[in-house]
Order: C-alpha cells, then sequence, then structure tokens
C-alpha cells in the first residue's frame, strides 16, 4: 500500500525522521530489533536527545531511565505529558512506540511554535514534557511498562533497576552502559496523552483513521511452573516418565481451548516458554510458561480462569507432574477518564478525521499514567492488525492524520480544556 | 540402599575413585554437571590423565578429542579397546558413562598386573586401550557419541569440529580450551567391550547382575520446525494467529498419545523445544524440537512414523502453521555379535553373576563401535530405573560385579578367545 497524499513540509519532516528512527536496529526484513537499554535504544536515544535539544527543549533522564523533554513556557506550572515507549521486541515493527514517542515531539514542536507566534498572548497553562518510557515491551526485562510503573508508584525503583535479563544483565548496568541512567525525578503530570497503533484490525475494517481509547481490557497474567523428573528419553517406561514438557504443552493447548470456548471474546496465549535442562535426551524436569486470559468482559474472564485451573489437576495427572502458579498478576477493564475521550472525540470531529471509541487490548504506558491523572489515548489503524512483527505497516497518511490529532489535544491540554 | 558387603583392597580403590571422579563438576543433590568439553570435563580428563600414567599407560588425545589410555604387551599388535565417556548430561547422574571409563581402567590395570606377574608366558595377543570418548551425551554438542562417531568413520572429522553450542563455540575451540585436542589418529582396534548402567528397571526387577547386551532398539530422531507468524499477544485476534507454540505443543502431545497407542512396546519424547521470540507478550514465530521415536520392533517404529506424519496436517490446520522435518536420523535394531554375547555368557556364568540377555534402549559408544570390531556390551543394574538424573544410583556391590566381569571379559579378549 502506498500513499499518494501530498505532504506538507512539516508532514513530510516527520515521515522523514520516522524513516531514520527505524534505521537504529534495523532487521533485514525491514523491521527493528531494539530492546531495552540494548546498544541500539541507546543509540536512539542519543538521536532522540539531539532533535528535541535543536528544537529549544532539554533532555533529563530520571533513575528509570525515563526520557523527557521539557519545554518550560510557564515557570513552574506542571507539565502535560506526552510520549510512548521506543524499545522493541526482538525483529518487531517500526512502528509500535517509536510511532507514540516521535509524533508526541512533533505534536509538542508544533504546539511550542504556535506559543511562539502568538507571543504573551498565547501562553498556555502548562507547560510540555515528551517522554520515551524505559521498557515499555517487558520482553528483556520483566515486567512490561516498567518505566512509566516507577513514575506512577506502581514499582519500586530499586526493584526495577535490580531486574536481571536471561544473562544476568541489570537494569541498572544495562541502563550505565548507554548512559541513560539520570537523577532527575521527573516533571509534575497535569494531564497525559498518547498516540498508538492498534495493533488490530477493527478500525482499518471500518475505514477508521483515530482511535478514542476509552478503556482497556481486563487481563490474567499467570506465570506456570511446571515440575517433572529428569530421565533418559530412550531408556525409561512411559510409566516411569515425569514429563514437564508434556504438562506444559497440555497448558498451551489448555489455553487454546479456552479461547475456543468463549469464541471473539477471550484472547489466550503463552508466548513465552522455557525448558530445562532442554537436551535432546533427557526427559524435561522443569518448565515455566507465561500464559495470559485477556476480555473486555470480567466475568469471562473470571470463568476462564476458573475453567483453566479445574484443567490443571487432570494434566498434572496424565503427565505425571506437578504444575505451580508462580507469580500472576491482573488488572481489571479500567475507563480512561470520560472527560479526555470527549475532548478527543471533539478534536477529531473538528479536524474531520473518521473516529469511534474503541477498547485496548494491550497495554500500554498510558494505562499506567491514567491512574494518576486525566489521559487521552488514541489510537491510528494497523493495516492487517499486524504487529509484534517486522511487517507491521501503518499508512504515512495515518500517521500524519494522528499526528495532527495528538497536536490539537495536546495544544488544548495544554490551553487547560480540561480544566474544572 | 547401603551396600555392606567387605570389599577386597583393589575393590576399594575403584570405588574410592568412583567418589574422586564425582566431585568433578558435583552439584548440590549428589549430582553432576559436566558437559563435553566444559571446565569440569577438562579437569576429570586431566585427572584420568595421572591415574592411567600412573600405572605405566601412555595418553594421547586424538583430534576429535577421544582420551586414550594405550598399554602395549606385543608390539605392533592391535587393540582391545575399552571404554565409554565421562561427559555428562546437566544435573545428570554420577554412573552414566563414568563409571564405564573407570571400570574400564581398573579392568585394563589388572589385567596387566596379570600378565606382568605372569611373565613371558602371560603374554596376550592384544594390547589394551582405555578410551574416554568425547560427548557421547550430545546436549551442548550435536549428534551425540560424536567421538565414537568419527573414530568409527561415521562422522567427518572437519564437521564434528565445526558445530558449535548454543553460544556459539565450536568443538575446536571447546577443545582447545581444555587442551584435549590432539594428532593422534587413534590405535587400530581388534575387539571393543563396554560397560554401562542399564537406564532401566528390569535388571534390578529381575535381581539380574550383569546384562548381555544383545542388539539395541530401533529409534527414529527427527528435528521437526513449526513455522508461524510473529503477533501481539493480546490484540491479534485468535482467528488471525499462527500460533508456532500451540502447534508444537501439539507435537508433543501427539507424541505421548503415540506412545500410549502402543504401550510399552514404543517409546516417544521431546526433550528439546526451543521458542522464537520467547518473548511474553509475542506469539511464536518459529519452534524447534527434537522428536524421538523408539521401539525393539521395526514394524511398530514404522507403523508410528506413519501415523505421527498423519496427525501433522491435522496440527498445522488447527495452529495455522507450517511444520517442517528439518533433519532426522535413523538407526534399525542391530546385533552385537553374538558371538561376543556368548563370550560374555560363559565369563558371567563362570564368576557366578546372575545374568541375562537384554536390549539396550539408549545409543552408546559400542553400538558405533560394532559395527566396525567385534563387541561386548555389558549392563549393571540401575536402582529403580532412574538416569539422567542428579539421583541415579548403582549398588558398590554391582559396580564392583561389573568390573570384575569386564575385567575377565577383556582378559579373554586380549587372549585372542574370539579369534577364528
Amino acid at each position: 500500500m502506498t500513499t499518494t497524499t501530498t505532504l506538507s513540509t512539516h508532514d513530510a519532516a516527520f515521515v522523514r525522521d520516522l524513516h531514520v528512527m527505524s534505521q537504529f536496529g534495523a532487521t533485514e526484513n525491514g523491521g527493528v530489533d531494539r530492546q531495552a537499554a540494548s546498544a541500539p535504544d541507546g543509540e536512539q536515544r542519543r538521536w532522540l536527545t539531539g532533535l528535541l535539544v535543536a528544537k529549544g527543549f532539554t533532555v533529563k533522564f530520571d533513575g528509570a531511565g525515563n526520557q523527557w523533554g521539557l519545554y518550560e513556557a510557564v515557570a513552574g506550572a506542571p507539565y502535560v505529558v506526552v510520549g510512548s515507549h521506543m524499545d522493541s521486541q526482538p525483529t518487531a515493527g517500526r512502528y509500535d512506540g517509536a510511532y507514540g514517542v516521535l509524533a508526541a515531539a512533533h505534536a509538542a514542536f508544533r504546539v511550542v511554535e504556535k506559543w511562539t507566534a502568538a507571543g504573551p498572548a498565547g501562553r498556555p497553562k502548562f507547560n510540555i514534557a515528551v517522554v520515551n518510557w524505559f521498557n515499555e515491551e517487558g520482553s528483556r526485562f520483566k515486567p512490561s511498562m516498567m518505566g512509566s510503573s516507577v513514575y506512577t508508584g506502581k514499582l519500586e525503583l530499586e526493584t526495577a533497576l535490580d531486574t536481571t535479563d536471561a544473562a544476568g544483565v541489570s537494569v541498572r548496568d544495562a541502563l550505565d552502559a548507554i548512559g541513560c541512567r539520570g537523577d532527575y525525578g521527573g516533571p509534575e503530570a497535569a494531564y497525559c496523552a498518547e498516540i498508538h497503533i492498534e495493533q488490530g484490525r477493527s478500525m482499518e475494517r471500518e475505514g477508521i483513521t483515530i482511535g478514542l481509547v476509552h478503556s482497556n481490557w481486563a487481563a490474567n497474567k499467570y506465570e506456570f511452573v511446571v515440575h517433572g523428573g529428569q530421565a533418559h528419553t530412550g531408556s525409561t517406561v512411559i510409566a516411569d516418565r515425569k514429563d514437564a514438557l508434556l504438562g506444559a504443552s497440555m497448558m498451551v493447548v489448555a489455553a487454546r481451548e479456552l479461547a475456543d470456548h468463549f469464541p471473539g471474546v477471550l484472547h489466550t496465549s503463552v508466548g513465552q516458554l522455557t525448558v530445562y535442562p532442554n537436551s535432546p535426551v533427557v526427559v524435561a524436569s522443569r518448565v515455566s510458561l507465561l500464559l495470559d486470559l485477556r476480555s473486555a468482559d470480567e466475568s469471562v474472564l473470571a470463568e476462564a480462569d476458573a475453567l483453566l485451573h479445574r484443567r490443571i489437576p487432570g494434566i498434572e495427572r496424565l503427565a505425571n507432574v506437578q504444575v505451580e502458579r508462580n507469580q500472576s498478576h491482573s488488572w481489571p477493564v479500567t475507563p480512561y477518564q470520560p472527560e479526555g475521550v470527549e475532548l478527543a472525540a471533539k478534536v477529531a470531529a473538528d479536524l474531520g478525521l473518521a473516529n469511534k471509541p474503541v477498547m485496548t487490548l494491550a497495554g500500554h504506558d498510558s494505562t499506567n499514567m491514567k491512574d494518576i491523572v486525566p489521559t487521552v489515548m488514541l489510537f491510528v489503524p494497523s493495516v492487517d492488525g499486524i504487529s509484534h512483527n517486522e511487517h507491521e505497516y501503518t499508512t504515512d497518511e495515518d500517521i500524519v492524520a494522528g499526528l495532527t490529532m495528538l497536536t490539537e489535544v495536546v495544544n488544548r491540554l495544554c490551553d487547560g480544556a480540561l480544566e474544572d
């Protein structure tokens, strides 16, 4: 799909910047591999610093590695925080998170330009902070949404810094290695805005340009550890085996069967599964797996949770294993502030952009931020709904429309549109 | 289970040496972790060199890292090769392989003592070579039985040396790092003998001390790669998913269902399974797995192979994936030379040791050696059949009886018992 729209100079600069960003950690197949605090993540952060500083923004890193681009128009006033994340999954797409940070920067540039052009009469109520949250993806360091969780007080800074990746490298050391651990405490936020790709098909299917996110799906995330016993794969008779991988495989199949039981309203998955000792001739003694259940309907989620746990004793018996539920966390369906959704709907209508209310199935940094300040979350369409994949794509027309939309939302938030 | 037998000085020295060996790569739970060409493997090899040299043996390493302890009693005569392997699976037991190498060394010491005591009249027909084969386990470097495969001409030396582990380290570099890659070409073998733990329960159950291995089970080993597509585990609707881990899990379950279809006569397993990208929030795009089918009955194996492949299209459809059969190898039921089995039966009877013919379900270096020279393979019992597990155990009484048995087999092979 190619875009034939003629872009304004401003919009063309934005599209060019997004192409430049896609070179950091670029993969052969047109995607990116830019996990949190990796070398390409560090290079891209330095590039963003340059972009922000050139427009008169002050760049600071906080203790959790969040990168802040600050523009203080009104001394001492709180900030409208706008941004997303630039880290990626391994072999991921170019838009997830990165689009939101760059759109935030360009939106902020445009709003500041407008203020400057208007002189004292254009003075806003709030300042602007562009943010690049650290480790939204959670592929290298768990949990995901780490930087925004620390900023919003949901995760202790020291706990985050002590977290290690599979190679044993801590967040602290990884951030220091790319020079991105600072001592800034972060700005005082008044409002927040984030724009992101939908990562699903619903907007594309209906010809919608802007999604007005009003709430998130509920999710239960479990870490299960299946315990068996090491044995020789050749000589051990089947009745003597305690096959942890067989038990874990049954859990993966059970998760899909649950989704099939609630067609369309329950999403289930196992993305990560780790086998020990993972040798060709040894029956596995231990397999850990991360299993998610997600639904927009909390009663469906509760029922699915019960059905899943009811399956476990049978799996334990058939595979001769113990299934331990190690850690789990869950979140309910929570709304974004309705006044923020209304503001976004009004902006979209004023700009003539096709829009509809949507839910987010994925977690975002804004789902943390909405718990401390009124937050506006916007989506642009994903072609074929493809995401976490090198072939992730959103048209230039849509990313530019999203930038226009975000700019006006930030403009009105700074002007105090949601005050009183 | 403790052994109350009073051991002879010779036997006590053997048991002591086995305890010393178990310290190399010792784990907290009484097992060992001594993968091929790891640091503990290297240390143990140096220890074995000391043991052999002290008894007048010459120690050489060949190009594939096999460690040879040579005793030439008859200048220029071929060798009776006796040994096993000292590498282990991760968190494995103390007996697997290590017992066979140490028993080989002590058997050789005893035979040489006898020759020395007898003077010129005791001169044998063949010399003795104790061997510690490189990388029998195949957990770090595939394939298993690597050293004996190179020695018997089944695997090219350069292919073996170029093989890399999961961290990208080659066999060549790993052997050089522990100083165990030599330029010795290996001795000319006339006969071979190996002793090993059974790794199953059949001998223990029947009160048998010595197993006379007459053939091996047939095996088919496949590497499957399941191809899906990366997607977001939250936002991607189930119908759009191409879940490689779901497909792989269905393969694991299908393998067990096959074993259940042929109760007792077919062993199936998946020991190794590797997920990409293995991130909590990404539907896996690629999973590779190693799946084994083993049976003493080749017709069962052929039927199981057909049933397995008949299941694949259904798995591909249900999980929306492609299943690729990447590499596979298989071996038929092959006999050890009957004259070797007869010799072993006679020795056991002469020594008054309870014995029976058995098959080996696992592969051993002797299954390679039997294809080039007449080979005697012996088993001692495994308590509870436990193997590839830190709790692997064989009583002192049984390991000593096995040593007595192996000594007399080697003695008679060196004396030419199987000539003409």
